[in-house]
């Protein structure tokens, strides 16, 4: 496949490379949407924490590592149960390589993090097996709609990331109620993705909300609501708010499905200015498919940073390329944006220098 | 006084001009922070809302006003007990004659808005009779100070504004505490300004927080938590952030006096970078002394918007040429950024007209 810079084009090669021209000598902002579900606590459905009940305290101590360069809210820095390290050093990376400003958004959380967050007035989602995972969803994506539209106007483009454990599994849940097949489909920080418990799960949700498959296609709003997570509805929000304006890098993997259709169903005259832009772990992953789901969304563009740990001097970091984590908190896409902003001096070679630099200092604060 | 396009150079006047000079040509963001304290429910002490129990929702409704265009959590735009309307009409049209981005950044609240703010961890203010006024200072300091130096990286200068109910009071008692002697010189939002009752508060908190007069000149963390309000660290903290990589326009009137000694106290080398911006009615206010506080402390440049609404066809607007209300929510920050960003083609007319113009269309609203 055909790569600028470090950056592969992965799917809608034509509109990536237009789109990566539309982002050169601009300054992007990088903004973390981060929410909590007690989906994730249903057990084998996430690896972002070391136990079920710890995913809680992921998203703050994800956005403390990228604003602060250490985690307050927990002594270290979030890790699987295997204790491979958050993504958040991806991106923690990529921002200080290119002295990028960072902004924290908050769609509903159960532990708030130590550091300044955008309040959206959401609170954290339920269970999806409820059928009545997020409250007030209109809301939230009302105010983040306007903090799009805000903040659109302070930047030259705007690389949106996400952390919210269990998060596969709730826009699964989403993708389903709007009529997006994406059974088997989306990805898992895990090397052997627990499809069936994700539909399991999903179809208790759906169930219970008495949505039947497709039947929400055109009320994102009801399936945010009923089978969802609070990040998506502030993601989509501020997205909707600022694509008008300046281009919108959605950073992330199989999630951004969900949030894309939520996008498209509300305002599809945005998403010419919006590309997604993730790992090369996630595209790589053949028990995923991002291109499947967003091909049946919308034709945006996926890029794919070309990041490679199999040499890295860190067991922690090599297991990223044995399908370990793969992505998050934006990793992938404020990779891309660190190599467009520098113009390709920064390469997956580069990044990954500084990734480890950061990871050793963190090894040592413990 | 010399003038820059409607702007008075009323301090520092070679300081004030080069000030304007570095805003030339540059985008702002304006940034209102805003607080609430039970300082404010004491009779007689403020004419921001209606009556004492409401000014919980005026620095909420304030912000409504400047991101929405009308209030949503009370019904009417906030007005003082004679009905004249908040000073963030004014701020709410210079910024949509700009088109200049806005952010909310909350100190402490006892009522939510229905709009995006950055959240910072502190909670509402305590009467300062107690001497136990605000909590959790310098962690609301630090978070600003992280928010402001990521914001700075966004834009090319900030405009910071307020909104907090019997600020004026709670800025007497840091300055007191600080070794300012500003009795009689602290402005008031009414035409009759209550010294007496101001003094008698702020003595009661000392007296209450075993604090004297300059006692913690060195020590304005614990001068905020005596007698000050939840506004102060959170605006104080914004500018030690940010005024190191970008003018800071510190958009208010007296309370600035009790920002710029906690700035002061903890890095006066920002202090280069940073003027306050306020109005006209600000500095012809013979029941106060801004520059008499400024002075006191450090020598930034006073610019002031020569606002004039004696001519207006609206009652409620004439009102604030004898007197009344005077300044809040960034009024003359966001009118003086305004008039640059244009080159002066927005003078104090045209910018009459655009408040007139809002005005009569939130009235048309009731």
């Amino acid at each position: 496949m055909r790569k600028i810079y470090d950056i592969i084009l992965f799917h809608e090669e034509a509109k990536g490379e237009a789109f990566l021209t539309r982002l050169e000598g601009k300054k992007p902002l990088f903004i973390c949407v981060i929410g909590t579900t007690e989906t994730a606590k249903i057990p084998r459905i996430s690896a972002a924490g070391k136990y079920p009940e710890l995913t809680d305290y992921t998203p703050p101590a994800d956005v403390e590592l990228l604003l602060l360069g250490k985690c307050k809210c927990i002594r270290e820095v979030p890790v699987t149960p295997e204790g491979i390290p958050t993504p958040a050093l991806i991106t923690m990376s990529a921002l200080r390589l290119t002295d990028t400003p960072a902004l924290v958004v908050s769609g509903g959380l159960k532990i708030n993090p130590h550091v300044p967050f955008l309040d959206l007035g959401g609170g954290p989602g339920r269970d999806i097996r409820t059928g009545k995972a997020v409250d007030h969803v209109k809301e939230v994506m009302e105010r983040a709609r306007i903090a799009g539209e805000n903040l659109a106007k302070t930047t030259g483009y705007l690389v949106i990331g996400e952390s919210i454990p269990g998060g596969t599994t709730t826009a699964l849940g989403i993708l389903l109620a709007m009529g997006i097949d994406a059974r088997g489909k989306v990805s898992s920080s895990m090397p052997s993705n627990p499809h069936e418990l994700k539909i399991k799960t999903v179809e208790a949700g759906l169930k219970a909300s008495g949505v039947e498959f497709g039947a929400l296609a055109d009320d994102p709003v009801k399936a945010v609501s009923c089978v969802g997570d609070p990040m998506v509805p502030a993601f989509a929000g501020l997205v909707l708010g600022a694509a008008s304006k300046v281009p919108v890098l959605m950073a992330g993997g199989t999630q951004m499905g969900a949030v894309l259709a939520v996008i498209k169903a509300l305002n599809q005259d945005v998403l010419t200015n919006v590309a997604i832009g993730t790992t090369r772990w996630i595209i790589a992953d053949k028990t995923a498919d991002l291109k499947g789901i967003i091909t049946q969304i919308a034709d945006v563009p996926i890029l794919a940073a070309d990041l490679d740990f199999s040499q890295s001097r860190f067991d922690g970091l090599k297991a990223y390329d044995s399908g370990i984590v793969k992505e998050g908190v934006g990793a992938g896409g404020s990779a891309i944006a660190a190599m467009v902003k520098s113009k390709g001096l920064i390469s997956k070679t580069t990044l990954l220098k500084e990734i480890e630099r950061n990871y050793e200092q963190l090894l040592a604060l413990r």
